[in-house]
């Protein structure tokens, strides 16, 4: 694949060069930053629409601002492909996401310029006001400049940062970048209020630029400012947008692809602001390159693609997705009972609910980036006497954590959690993995939490959860493709709190819970060949436990091995409290290992490569139980030669 | 003590009854229920200053909407003395806040006027907008109204809520009980923003009210409301209050303590409104019981008080709190170095960070209800080189949770939390116990968490986190008085994941976490006067455990007893899965047991008896052990029998 021609960008290293480039330069070198980055995307697959959204912002703004003492904080992160060809990392480009490789998100550990990492959205405006107070406190740092998306800034998190950055009325920078879509097109009411702006233009362009930034920009767009604040405001005091009744000074909405706008504007507010200073800047998703711009909810995350035609390679045809499981099977769910609904925060086709909602549009509700208000939004409909299904990725979930315990939990209300990417996920890394809900679950009185070993359980456990109408109930399941087992007809009622036993023996019990049922099946064919005879078990249920189940491994076998796909605290340490509780591990005999998530992060690398990086693989179950096994074998191998 | 004369209160069984009765009736019926509340409140201690300042709004809005079928829900909850009192729970509203008694907020299995319960904020409007959906999906429902307060309304959730809710745009009904007040005096720009409108009374009165709600009013109202948005808006589409462009019809600001205003403006939205609507409502904390207007802030919670003068019951002089100890700890260690700053979310007095904000107020950040923002925002500031202490009780750092995972934990920042009321906490009830921290906490990679056993402990761990510098440090401390131990001049910086031996013996180890330790002191001493002889030992850190200790304990005695003030997957699992990984639990021979917090709500009552409740006391720590002892004393004492 022919590289493309980048001769300006070629000669920077570092946003040091830009600063001595000319505004023309500049220009230059936003186009061919758009080759490269459309150029090394369809190698690796990534968040490209983001990315080419940002491409003169980033420029505009290494160019003013005096990074990395200057601290940019990108929201999210995904957006950061252009700033990290601009910072030093442009060899590594090419390996974005891979394992070893650079992460797709920014990251602290990777650069100075990345200052605080992200990949959750809506943090930057807090990290920026921290980062802000530590300046006016005398540490080593200049201003903080948080870049936000229209989504993210409608989490209530965001508004929290916004509402409190106001109040405190130091010097910082938050540059909304308003591309009128989240990851799918954004919902709610802070979205029409953003596009109501953006449809006054060029009436409301500039319209309440604060005074001193005002006066310092260029001739024309200065009378331009004065006139749109005066005539959509009528020159009264105290109104104005919505950030400037957080305290914000405003200026905008200016147009992101413009260096002619982005350049002066950045100029005057750096030069001038001495407040808290919101920069709206309207930007395209995908810009520049059409298969992304006509179709930028698909080149969200891409794989990789053929830069001329952009046609994105496909995966070989095999198993169904869990997604797409889930999401057929609750569309059927909902045309048996009525009182099904759906919610999702922003992901109806990450969650596989667009099905459901291309049926029953009604019946699906996106609250946008809002995992928190999704969660209690749940438990008032279940509280009504609806049966709802929040679809929210486990990594999303711990967003609406507390409610998950005050709101449903304590008052055992039959919400339905459907727990996509559980486990770990891949290219997206650390941030995104599915580590911590078994923990979290748990432990909550009256809760039910299953976990699908494949496909067809899953379809169950969702059969299982519409019937379900006594108390808070979840089932997670991973990323990707299934087992390719065979599917049901119709997924069953599943007995709540009991395992299946899938193959019996004498020696060893593997216990599996979820998604590694088939590294557990791996791994017990591998110690049969041994000669060690293997009770493979599905727990289903990481709670209720099914204690009659427990025991009988326990008592039957010398050792038992749980796996799961979470850290320590989930699934094996109910069976440890359980186990230990009722006496089973006192007399010996008994080895007990729990297998799960390791005490470390585990970086970016496809699934099952970051499952060997977490020692969490059927290789590792195997040996696992050889070492424990190996010495009582030894033992009475001796014995027999001694009698 | 002489109970108040309530004559019309006495003839209203429940809501039913209000609405029989004429406006002046009404007017009546509401001295008489402030009399009544005090007089309880007085008995009872409680949340005082937010229930009187809702008397008239409580009797208004049973008036005039059909409760319970119309579903109302009052947000934290702690202001529904009043709304119990008339809803049949007058009889039992002396036994607030205690055992077996009525419970200090509104709760789902107390009555079917409390349709949805709370205790933390922020809440109602996502539970309102969920009873709508049910409403319109045909469930038995009516109206949804939410009642929220200033501080409340604050909070990212309620953002999230209104945002989504505004996009909706269903009937439901959101009252902003506006008191300029949340528990302490609200911070942050939403409020300077609501301020600000009450200021422009009377000009701003009724200013967007929605036309055909407006055309309901009495002529008077009517015209000042025409005129007021006139003149406020000059007139303009689409200007409005902040309410307004999240979507929802906008009404008020109107008087809380006037029937006059309430009521017919209750009925003209009731009757009119097609679209979500927001009532604002100023009231005044504490009002018509002086004492309680004077000082609002001390008044929020109450203990019981004399009814005349206001005094209330003071605890006897005993060991100081854990809150006090902290709170000077930290500001002596703030005054040795100018890094440390702190930031609560609107608890200032409850953290005890006001003694800290009192020498040092520019480094005391209080961020309103928004823990989200405030542990990110605390990230930022120890990426920019400052050493923040994140002061948030347990259950409200629930909140926080996602931002603890990925901008604490996964970016290694060294973040302090500070997390007082761990475990039970008494009268607030299972909504505020602090039950899951240790188990949220202890699997996030490279956290370090400690737990305090008493306030000499917790001055260490103040001094071991003000000088940890490489990652994020807990340490977590009971609510409520100290163990009266001597404390030392300055704490000692404790050598990291090294517990401390307080009692060596033979038969059993004793492993405390934190608070309980005085209760396992008191169980080792009933034990050996059994004749068992026990090591007593406090662990200390929960992570990074103790693994040479641990190994010791383990090896050197027949039983093993771990004791925390939290749930299971906490410090026990910790444990668990540690011996078992190490084979340590192979040979037999060793009972462990974990003691934890139940997998039951253990609902309000003193301390103690929640402890009690629970099965986590002196008592039962040494009955576990005499159950696994016996046997193997049994069996010692038959074979010396036997010879």
């Amino acid at each position: 694949m022919t590289r493309p021609d980048t001769p300006t960008l070629d000669k920077v290293a570092g946003p040091a060069d830009l600063r001595a480039l000319g505004d023309a330069q500049l220009k230059r070198l936003s186009d061919e930053l758009r080759a490269e980055l459309i150029s090394a995307v369809s190698e690796t697959g990534g968040h490209l629409g983001s990315s080419l959204g940002v491409v003169e912002l980033t420029v505009a703004i290494h160019a003013i601002f005096n990074t990395p003492m200057d601290k940019l904080i990108w929201d999210v992160g995904h957006q950061c492909y252009p700033h990290k060809i601009l910072t030093g990392r442009r060899d590594r480009i090419r390996t974005l996401r891979q394992k070893d490789g650079l992460s797709g998100f920014t990251k602290r550990d990777e650069s100075e310029y990345d200052p605080f990492g992200a990949a959750h959205s809506s943090t930057s405006i807090s990290a920026a006001l921290g980062f802000t107070l530590g300046r006016d406190m005398g540490q080593p740092t200049g201003d903080a400049i948080a870049v936000i998306g229209d989504g993210a800034i409608s989490a209530g998190m965001a508004y929290e940062a916004l509402n409190n950055a106001g109040a405190a009325g130091r010097r910082m920078f938050v540059i909304l970048n308003d591309n009128e879509m989240s990851i799918a097109p954004p919902v709610g009411a802070m979205s029409s209020y953003l596009s109501g702006l953006y449809a006054n233009e060029p009436l409301a362009r500039m319209r309440s630029l604060a005074e001193g930034v005002e006066a310092a920009l260029p001739q024309p767009m200065r009378e331009g400012a004065r006139r749109a604040r005066q005539l959509v405001t009528g020159g009264m005091a105290g109104q104005g947008t919505l950030f400037e009744e957080l305290g914000f000074d405003y200026i905008g909405p200016i147009d992101g692809h413009d260096l002619g706008q982005l350049l002066p504007v950045l100029r005057a507010a750096r030069a001038r602001a001495t407040r808290p200073t919101l920069i709206h800047v309207c930007t395209v998703k995908g810009k520049g390159y059409a298969p992304a711009e006509s179709a930028a909810c698909k080149y969200h995350g891409v794989s990789k693609f053929d830069p001329i035609t952009g046609t994105q390679a496909k995966s070989a045809p095999g198993a169904p997705s869990y997604t797409a499981v889930f999401g057929q099977a609750l569309t059927e769910a909902a045309a048996r009972d009525p009182r099904i609904v759906a919610v999702t925060a922003a992901m109806p086709g990450g969650t596989g609910l667009d099905k459901m909602a291309g049926r029953f549009p009604a019946r699906v509700h996106d609250v946008g980036i809002a995992e928190q208000h999704a969660v209690t939004f749940a438990a008032g409909m279940a509280a009504s006497g609806l049966r709802p299904f929040a679809a929210i990725y486990s990594t999303f979930l711990q967003r609406g954590y507390d409610q998950v315990v005050h709101d449903v939990a304590l008052q055992g209300l039959p919400v339905r959690f459907a727990i996509d990417r559980a486990g770990l996920v891949g290219a997206d890394g650390a941030t995104h993995a599915g580590a911590y809900d078994l923990a979290f679950l748990c432990n909550l009185p009256g809760f039910t939490v299953m976990a699908a070993g494949d496909e067809a359980e899953l379809m169950h456990m969702v059969a299982t959860a519409a019937e379900f109408d006594v108390g808070p109930i979840a089932f997670r399941y991973p990323r990707g493709a299934g087992e390719g087992v065979a599917l049901p007809e119709r997924g069953e009622v599943l007995e709540i709190g009991k395992g299946r036993v899938l193959a019996e023996g004498t020696d060893l019990a593997i216990l599996s819970l979820g998604g590694h049922l088939g590294e557990c099946r791996r791994a017990a064919a591998a110690l049969e060949g041994d000669g060690i005879s293997v009770t493979l078990a599905d727990a289903r249920f990481a709670k209720p436990l099914d204690r009659e189940l427990l025991g009988r491994l326990a008592r039957d076998h010398r050792a038992l091995i749980t796996v799961e796909q979470g850290v320590q605290g989930g699934f094996g340490a109910m069976v440890l409290h359980d186990l230990s509780a009722s006496g089973l591990l006192d007399r010996g005999g008994l080895s007990v290992r729990t297998l799960t998530l390791p005490d470390h992060v585990i970086h970016q690398a496809s699934p099952g490569a970051m499952y060997a990086d977490a020692g969490l693989t059927a290789d590792s179950i195997a040996a696992t139980a050889r070492a424990i096994l190996r010495p009582a074998t030894a033992s009475v191998v001796n014995l027999t030669s001694v009698i």
